[in-house]
């Protein structure tokens, strides 16, 4: 079994949720775990903190199948150097040394129908990080020799770290969005943390047009991200203004990563014929059908609407080589794991402005 | 310009909606029209009466921007054999004495972003077969000679005629369902006009594996078009029994054929993880979004929903082409033109079964 | 550590190559090997018999990097049923129990830029059966729980071995032949192990309409598998009578799994505009250009030319799929594993008559 | 018949092919045309000259069928205004005053095969401008109202002549590429005429990166044209260089617009797994095929290999509207018609660098 030459500890630091339901997180001393078959121990130096975390936590969040137990450790945008490699683990293109990461989708099985057509979001046996499976708010993780996202050179750990989750949604969605270079996006909450990474994403990697959509306070963040056009919220009548923008045609695709219903009851409207609105942002509360997914107007006009819940691995490579190149930069800051708890207070009051990244590294 | 050797008399007959908003047609006298630039003049033989021609000549369906003007000739299911060329066609690849259709969409521009993209069901400035622009329910009818469709030797005028609407909508719908063969494929109303259609294009031209879903009534015509499995709708779930015939994983792709918001209704819940749900049918009345549309259950699954209008010029050949290979058979009984008041009267009454195909011959 | 009820011998019966490079193999006691991380032990009771395997026996097929050892378990179409499970393959999708296949490709690392574009057989980390990894010439065999292929109930043992090799890769090819349903395919090597295949796949699975072209004594064969047209190669003008049967177009698509440089000579010249010709066989000896390959004919015509190695996991398990259903048959006749030389000598002498599928069972 | 509000002269100057076979040119006063069912005539302003024009004045180009007529005036990059409208035309997009250009494929007829499959190139009844059909050497030239090329505002006339060959040609062929942006595309012939410009199209408008490939006095050219690495032909191993710049896989598309044998040769070594040559340049002489297309290597690592004729209607459209937006600049300089023969010598002698636009303007 190799091992890294640094020395492996008895135990670590982790924070976990000690009474799911309530913000409350809680650092403790965690045993050190044994990488098993087909896997890699990670010495994580930063994980990002992100809103489905939150959800997760407080143990409320729709899409979450059972209820959180205490005790777990959250977190599922980590970054770290591998120090062992479990069994099985020979043929693996990872070593010992080697810089990965953790995203939400922690692990999948490569053989049940979902893995076989690329749908690691769906496999019918994955592990999600944070969430039934220890998560990367902790200074040591198990991670897939083969499933591990490989961090190019170049590419800092923490920058890297929020790209694992909202960079990998948004890429995979444009990827699906039926467009190529040349055509007109617009991205319904452009200026939120999905949507600032999908214009860079579409602008400056794609060849795509953005049109930004938002709160009128989220112009100048739209625009520094590559849109070329931007349409405030307090702007009375959007769809328009996206026809007149896109010489009456519409738009190629819609990208709504808003979670309010409202952005998705007019995003149809805004298509051209044969175009497609991409669906990533989940509406909290009961469902609600989109308003504007009427049978007629779908056929007079040709139009197709795709759900996206994350990339895979592929995907999760290919939006880290982009960021490693300068194309696409995400706005956090850094905070050390004690200050977890008061980052989720600040997620809840609505305060907190871009990314936290955790440093995860002993003092 | 080329002309036939067969003498063009200078009337002929045709019948008109003569007070459209009324079930009322008449057939009389009309003069011989000349062919424009472009254009041929066909000598009709034949001509299916959809239900879409009751809905124009009524002047009520919702799919109408205009009402339907008195002195219209219906009809948008023509076969017939082209006896003049009008000028400019030297080029074209049909000629005098070639069998071609005419469809709902009689002509295209070809140069418009929709007709560039291959959507001539959006043609900005498409014309209408039976709307707007004289109809198949006359002897003779102009269309253009790049965009009349060639009907294959050994395939028969009268059984032509109705897969010209029918058919190349549903094998286009097929087309666009991101199936390949081998897949499970759900037509719901597979025992209507439209989907016995789609159940022999699916089963027997495509190699795709059908349930059949429709009234138990439908059962035996489903079953004969090919479907492997079919479910009455009296069966208390339909969902839950398609997930059974497909070893637990739901169909690839869902074809709504119906034009019940029922049927909508239910429908997306029938597929796979990335399934396709088509809409063709067009539910009559108040839109209603299809309540399985909800943004967390796309995303959830990574489903897909897409609408389609008509067929294009190539699938309008393909879908002949399968027919006169003796792989679809359109179920159709002949009346002559003069009955045609009958025909919508036992349309509006619900007892017609099958199509009816108009014998436009002299006597 | 999962096991079956059976009970697990100590050792078993297979065949090694004994003198590489000679026509030879000798049936020895092997010891039981036991599961390592991720993989699963098979009792194997059936293996197909390929001509590849002649070519690693003999150490002298162009396609193999290194000279072949002494000792080296041969054979990579091997079927049986799992009764052991190793570790870390708790969340697997097989079980003790299931009937699994091993193929060509025997395991993957999932995680190299070939793996995660799902071309499995440019893995770069590889391993192959029967050649530098024990192959199927056995009683029992080891395979990754992740790769192995799932036998579907009603597919007998004997008949689903061979279709894990030749059956895999004309499926694959003709996936990849940029076609749908109702175009041309011609087959070139129609008659042959991978020729009949494909023929059956393309005709009854896909509703591809083959000709079949092969020397005039393959005609029957080639017919049966369901070619719509065959044309025997004493036919002066194979090119030109291509022409004719596709309306004066030519095919869609051209598939070559005859290894004669003469078939890919002349493959081009049968493609209709933006045709595609797919390279399977193999042609021995020094590598000769595709003659028709000339950069002016390709550009006039917007021709594609692809090559197929092997299928991948998915692909494995939709062609058993077809199979189950009835759609495909191999030819083939069972053999006991201590005639393994006399089939190899059989097949040197070029009297082979279609496929040759050990029983590997004890007495 | 719409007319401008312009006059229309009785004659109008033109360069003719007075002497096919010869270096020679004459500009004679031509009498005006009148525009066709379905056509428009064009108050040509610009025309670039392009190497294919000195082939077919000296009717000794490989790739033409027939030999050129004394009388033909050449050209095929016309820019001008619509100056009157020919009878059918009313449904069309352009209209009198309408800037448009006129490219090689002057009219298609919109049924053939090739033309409903998208390939303009390869249709049945094509047009050539400047090859027997009048070209774009004139004051005024006749298209097709669906089918000449409507000029973006914004973008210069002079400008956009030469797109509408080179321009949509490697645009086009970058398409069908099977690239996706952040995937590397060698371009070999880096520095020249369509070099130039696929190097802007792939880097600026796609987001592709590009190496160039040509002799080391194009290092210039490529890397200002947006190449992110440059191999001169001195360099002793290209394919190897090519690897290392790619991480040791080589390029996803090789695209070669050179028209040497040689560049050809060793394209294919250069691809990775799965990857994709292109043929875009038309070698002299007699034709040769590519060395590296092998079956053995072809199927061995995956490859596939597609030729390109010119774009289609959809992708001019495409290429001007990239252009449009600043994106992609011609190196040329402006003469008048009458230095016509001066700059085919200037093109013989190989002395020419750019292209050359003519101002076709009166004086």
């Amino acid at each position: 079994m190799a091992t890294a030459d640094v020395e492996i500890p008895k135990t670590y630091k982790g924070a976990i949720y000690d009474k799911p339901g309530e913000l409350s997180t809680q650092v403790k001393e965690l045993d050190m775990p044994e990488p098993g078959p087909g896997q890699v121990l990670i010495n994580l130096t930063h994980s990002g903190v992100c809103h489905s975390d939150f959800g997760v936590m407080m143990s409320s969040w729709a899409g979450l199948p059972f209820p959180t137990q205490a005790g777990q450790v959250g977190g599922h945008e980590g970054v770290g150097k591998i120090v062992k490699m479990g069994s099985g683990t020979e043929r693996s293109p990872v070593k010992v040394g080697d810089r990965v990461g953790i995203k939400w989708v922690a692990s999948v099985c490569d053989a049940c129908p979902a893995c076989l057509a690329g749908h690691d979001g769906v496999c019918f046996n994955q592990q999600v990080s944070g969430y039934y499976f220890p998560g990367t708010f902790q200074q040591y993780a198990l991670g897939p020799a083969s499933y591990v996202t490989p961090i190019p050179e170049g590419l800092d750990s923490a920058a890297a770290a929020p790209l694992l989750c909202a960079g990998v949604t948004v890429y995979s969605a444009l990827r699906k969005s039926n467009t190529r270079s040349g055509n007109w996006v617009v991205v319904l909450g452009a200026g939120g943390g999905l949507g600032h990474l999908a214009v860079q994403f579409a602008s400056r990697c794609m060849g795509l047009r953005v049109i930004g959509i938002d709160a009128d306070a989220k112009k100048d963040i739209a625009e520094e991200s590559g849109a070329e056009h931007f349409i405030g919220l307090s702007e009375k009548e959007v769809s328009k203004k996206v026809m007149e923008l896109t010489g009456g045609l519409g738009a190629h695709a819609v990208l709504c990563v808003s979670a309010a219903n409202a952005a998705y009851a007019g995003s149809v409207d805004m298509l051209r014929f044969g175009g497609t609105l991409v669906c990533v942002g989940i509406p909290e509360g009961k469902p609600v059908p989109i308003a504007s997914a009427l049978p007629q107007f779908l056929i007079a006009k040709e139009l197709k609407i795709v759900g996206v819940a994350v990339g895979n691995r592929k995907e999760a490579i290919e939006t880290l080589e982009f960021a490693a190149r300068g194309l696409v930069k995400v706005h956090y800051r850094v905070e050390k794991l004690d200050k977890l708890t008061d980052v989720f207070k600040e997620m809840e009051s609505g305060q907190l402005k871009g990314r936290v990244v955790l440093d995860l590294s002993a003092s």
